[in-house]
């Protein structure tokens, strides 16, 4: 499937050159991790739900204005995005407590969070991806402060739009993980994979969970999961116009 | 020694009723903890040499036009303050990387941070005072906006006097945690104590630790420090003219 050199592999993702300058191919595998690689397994079917999925996402955030490193869906597995350099933060939002914060904080899950927060946190693995603040982001040099503005302030309008889009699939987003890239004239642009690998989304009417807290939390299927938001995105996005790759 | 009901006791330190309204009685304790409180011992005559060091460090902040709680010291061991509740936040200044931002963030200890950085942890030992950012502590509903900003702007402050009052004695201020209160009016008011359980105070030539990491990574004898503190504050601060109780 991939054209070119193998230049990364990371729990959930091989990139591969291309033949075409400045774009990469990223191959989404099968594998689910949690818990910073602690708990793991491989899963059939989860690499073709998560690029189906991010490359809708990235279409209709395309559509509302909010550039990403998304070019176009290639295969089953793979999509083809411009080459940035990541930069090392996770840029979380949140809309309901759940997950570690509601356990930093000691909240219940399912409150919600009026405005929604932004947090970083420092993707390193072996510190095991530590919460920071905007301070330590200066401190360790991860970005400049207009860098770190521009990825709040587009984080906060990923928000507004997915939100938006899942209200209309009957599901509530209730927090996400972005990654941003540095493309090669030094401007920042959305990067990664917008999936239910990176984000909670729990159905409106159940609460039932359609993200990787299934595996997490062992409630169940994964890929049914994970199909039901690609099915629910699909209609969503074939029937409001926009043009699916 | 205490004059009324015991109203709190805590790690450190006990807190008693004064025939004063609005004015209570501190007792510092022997006890020293760390690593929130999983490491315990008791060290004759640590409560002395907080409660010394605390009022000579309240008085000199005092001079400096910052105003806290304490009133009066009253006996070796205790002192007098304003009645405040507490604000269950630890804020910390950082002058140089050191214990757990160090650990955090994957740095040596003993690197300058320019400017210093100040960061809140949310009291609370079933949580193990978390490291929170200002959007957590708007989330809990802790503190307002405006009185994050005056404990911030207080919290530098203090830092800008204390740095220049410990390098008058040849010692660096790495950094320091304070805590603040609510005064029955509702201004924010400096709190609990200042001192080597709350600072870390390296030598300025030798780098020795004169602070409670003596205790924590057991480098010797912890009243051995704080003595120097002591004498070394007290020499400076009665040459430049401040009355000292």
């Amino acid at each position: 499937m991939a054209e070119g050199q193998l230049l990364y592999e990371g729990k959930a993702k091989r990139i591969y050159e291309t033949t075409t300058s400045g774009v990469l191919l990223v191959e989404y595998k099968d594998e689910a991790t949690a818990f910073n690689g602690k708990k793991k397994e491989t899963i059939a079917g989860k690499g073709v739900l998560n690029n189906d999925i991010s490359a809708m996402i990235f279409q209709a955030l395309s559509l509302a204005g909010v550039e990403s490193h998304f070019v176009e869906k290639v295969s089953e597995r793979s999509q083809k995005v411009k080459h940035v350099e990541i930069v090392p933060l996770e840029v979380v939002v949140r809309n309901v407590t759940a997950g570690s914060l509601a356990k930093r904080l000691g909240l219940n899950e399912g409150e919600p969070i009026e405005p929604a927060i932004v947090e970083f946190y420092y993707k390193d693995d072996e510190l095991d991806d530590p919460l920071i603040t905007e301070e330590h982001v200066r401190l360790l040099r991860i970005a400049r402060p207009d860098e770190l503005k521009t990825m709040k302030e587009a984080a906060l309008k990923v928000n507004e739009e997915l939100t938006s889009l899942f209200a209309d699939c009957g599901i509530r987003l209730i927090d996400f993980k972005l990654e941003f890239g540095r493309t090669a004239d030094g401007s920042i642009l959305l990067a990664d994979e917008v999936s239910p690998d990176t984000c909670r989304l729990w159905d409106k009417d159940t609460n039932e969970r359609l993200d990787k807290d299934v595996f997490r939390r062992d409630l169940g299927a994964l890929t049914t999961a994970y199909e039901e938001i690609a099915t629910r995105l699909r209609q969503k996005l074939t029937a409001s116009g926009g043009e699916l790759s």
